[in-house]
């Protein structure tokens, strides 16, 4: 891209591109905004196919100026498999997984953290944190790392223990904290300027939606230039959601796909459903959750999501809906995806749960063609016990006083 | 591929193509020859970059006849990365690592078993049974899974149990063997009569080291068709360091490689390194290691490789040799890895370890360029439990007779 712009998704003010505070003073999300006319004179769709099957190779679509800023470790153009002996059971035209669990450490969010890092590494930025429910905080330190920066990394105490090892084997300075994703998110905003962190946090910056952008990229290309019916996305943070949704709508601007975009699905699970709640009270505002009650964590366990209105506006635009599935309904959904020889991280299990109940309510119909997404892979969310090490502090006070201890 | 023959690697006799009996009764090892002439006329650089970004981009050189045949969970094409950092402090002129763990089921088996579990499916097989270390079992289970085939694993006591984790839920019948990897053979060869196995083991059909061909013939393109000047490659059963062999030397018939081959090198772990102690004696066979004493297991613990002499040949005829590295050594190697940002397998960190040594030895010289392999994701050899609920045999019968108690 060249230097350009954000535009509010809320109030539409357009202010020029900045790297930090991705959320408007009326509380909207800014998102980047291209060139499309210069864009579409140099894309086609053959000059797009000859390029390296990354997510790199929709460059001019992402907001790096520079090739050598470029932090990469292999991530994107995931596989998109079809499941025939479910489309016959679900009577559904075409079953699509995207395999996200092929990306870099094994999840989605290492898209996010390609572009996120690259930023910084464009701005000279050397120290990043980051508040995570489990795979955020693994790719920020495996992209950290392949740039040689800082990471730092907090995660709440029931995040899986097997992520908490994978962020301590890429060298990031991890730290559990005694409280959910925005208690760690605090403990990084009290701490970032003393600490000199970058908060790389969901909605604090552009790179992270705009890295997710490409699995909507990938997936039109993938299928032929021609979007499904329904897209279901498992839904915490929202930024794979709005990052799918902002990438049709730059390749419909681009002439590339036609047609009506998809209808976008959110899934979350029973016991902290605030874009379920929403969606189904015809609010038009998400109402943060309070206490989340759900048992386990698991990545689409987010109380109050920054973007929550852009999410709702998604859903409500492109016709689709929101699904609330509960423990044991992915926990079957797992099972099936296994026997189909998919290793499905809860997340996304949960689109193939949702997927059932759309069917079953008559949300998704008969004959229509549908795709979900594998977020991760299921072994990184075995109860394995995060490494003793590991520090525990309720708050930045707490993490300062326990490092200069260490 | 047209139905074609095979070759054995020792006598060089020629024999139709089958399905069966990998070894010739000389001890060779059967490869599968194709009609490379007429390949020539349809493969070019250009046509081929233009196909999909699986390793079956390259379906004339993989003995599948009909598309309909192919069992893929979007396996290949891994990416392969650069790291300048250690480029400079090993004086290398490049150093690339080909990413094998972004494969289906997270290792590089995921190759072989889509094209043997593809002929399997071509001949109407159902129920396919293999001994393994660890990832030959979970990827046997995945891809028969998506078959829908019936699969019988058999892995040794302190195989990783989430390797064994791994295989239960892709639906395989899943038995630990008290013993080493040819226990489990053996397990398998006396129970398949009664049981109507096909054993897919090392050296027991021509799928395997077909799909892990397909590695060579990636690097090469992913190269811009340019070998590197060396390869190392962990070396157990030995599949994949022959089937990159292989591909090479196809390649090079095809003239889309020029020039000569790289020097392959294996590694081996100390406490179990017949191939390093054959290529050090000057032996002309490989002699079988008897008891391995090493500690734990990791993929290249095959005191026995079926089709050893093939290994030899390839390490002597290009020039590479054979270096052994010790659990310490694959320890630092992981974390150094881990600091460049991968997820490095035991046997993946052997083939950097082994590198630091042959710089140190001068087998590998500055400015040269040097391609590793990681084979498979870090986090499968956390020692985590396997479930209680897997049987336990010693042999065929006990197998047999726990299986009819359950
Ligand atoms: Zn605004
Ligand atoms: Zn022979």
């Amino acid at each position: 891209m060249v230097e350009g712009q954000l535009v509010c998704s809320n109030c539409s003010s357009n202010v020029p591109f900045h790297h930090e505070d991705g959320i408007c003073s009326c509380g909207g999300a800014f998102l980047v905004v291209y060139d499309l006319e210069r864009i579409q004179r140099v894309w086609s769709k053959e000059e797009i196919a000859r390029r390296s099957a990354t997510m790199w190779r929709y460059k001019e679509l992402l907001p790096i100026q520079r090739e050598n800023d470029i932090v990469s470790l292999g991530e994107g153009w995931t596989p998109v498999l079809r499941f025939p002996e479910w489309e016959k059971k679900l009577s559904l035209g075409r079953l699509w997984v995207k395999r996200e669990e092929q990306n870099p450490t094994g999840s989605f969010k290492a898209r996010g953290f390609s572009v996120a890092v690259s930023l910084l590494k464009s701005r000279g930025i050397r120290r990043a944190a980051v508040p995570s429910n489990g795979n955020a905080a693994s790719a920020l330190a495996a992209y950290a790392a392949r740039a040689g920066m800082e990471a730092f990394v907090f995660v709440p105490m029931d995040c899986p223990g097997m992520i908490v090892e994978e962020a301590l084997r890429y060298g990031a300075e991890t730290c559990r904290v005694d409280g959910l994703i925005h208690d760690a998110g605090k403990l990084i905003e009290d701490g970032k300027q003393k600490e000199g962190w970058f908060n790389v946090g969901t909605a604090k910056e552009p790179g992270r939606v705009e890295g997710k952008k490409t699995m909507g990229l990938e997936l039109a290309e993938q299928l032929g230039w021609k979007v499904p019916h329904v897209i279901v996305y498992p839904t915490g943070g929202g930024s794979g959601l709005i990052g799918i949704w902002k990438a049709l709508c730059e390749l419909k601007e681009l002439g590339m796909i036609e047609g009506d975009l998809p209808r976008f699905v959110s899934v979350q699970e029973t016991g902290c459903t605030p874009v379920v709640d929403a969606m189904h009270s015809g609010a038009e505002r998400l109402v943060p959750y309070g206490e989340s009650t759900t048992a386990s964590p698991i990545g689409v366990r987010v109380p109050n999501p920054p973007a929550g209105d852009l999410i709702l506006s998604i859903l409500r635009e492109t016709g689709g809906t929101a699904v609330a599935v509960t423990r044991e309904e992915i926990r079957l959904a797992q099972r099936a995806m296994g026997l189909q020889g998919i290793s499905a991280s809860p997340e996304g299990a949960a689109t193939w749960a949702g997927l059932i109940r759309l069917r079953e309510s008559g949300d998704v119909q008969a004959g229509e063609r549908v795709l979900l997404f594998n977020t991760a892979h299921a072994l990184k969310y075995l109860p394995w016990p995060a490494p003793a090490s590991v520090p525990v502090a309720r708050n930045y006070q707490e993490f300062a006083v326990n490092r200069n201890k260490g």
